[in-house]
């Protein structure tokens, strides 16, 4: 939930400065598959990446904390969007 | 200095919840030479030992970033401070 938040807000970070995930991850020196991977959730970021991260968006750390809670509580507020974006772009069996 | 300054944020707020390394270490599930080595900036922590590491010490993930980027401006004015602290507690040989 944590990391889904963090990815999130970076994804909205990174779609407000205008930049692809192939040129956050030239900013980041970071490879766009893993930049992807960042905005899903699937990586447990460590301080020095997500500082890195920060700095290629131009956003304080304090700053993106402040806005991964916003997104946290929104996600807890609402667990049906939550689970409707963890399908986004996979096909589904049903 | 990103993991100094972290650590350091971290000590701050352990000694002004007045507990010790142990204590702390049993809050957030972590051995207390783990917590040690937090403090003096020798981990890389994952956004989720963070998160755990604040809820532990009942700190708001912004404020945390926020005290750990005053912190870090803290010693990037007070180089001298930063190289006394990195010896402390160790045989210096001379």
């Amino acid at each position: 939930m944590l990391k889904r938040a963090l990815g999130k807000t970076i994804q909205e970070l990174r779609k407000s400065a205008g930049i692809t995930q192939t040129e956050l991850g030239e900013r980041a020196n970071l490879h766009r598959t893993y930049i992807s991977e960042v905005e899903t959730g699937t990586r447990n970021l460590s301080l020095e990446t997500i500082a890195n991260l920060a700095a290629a968006l131009e956003c304080p750390l304090p700053k993106l904390f402040s806005r991964m809670q916003h997104a946290l509580t929104h996600m807890a507020e609402d667990p049906g969007e939550e689970v409707m974006a963890s399908f986004k772009g996979q096909r589904v069996e049903v």
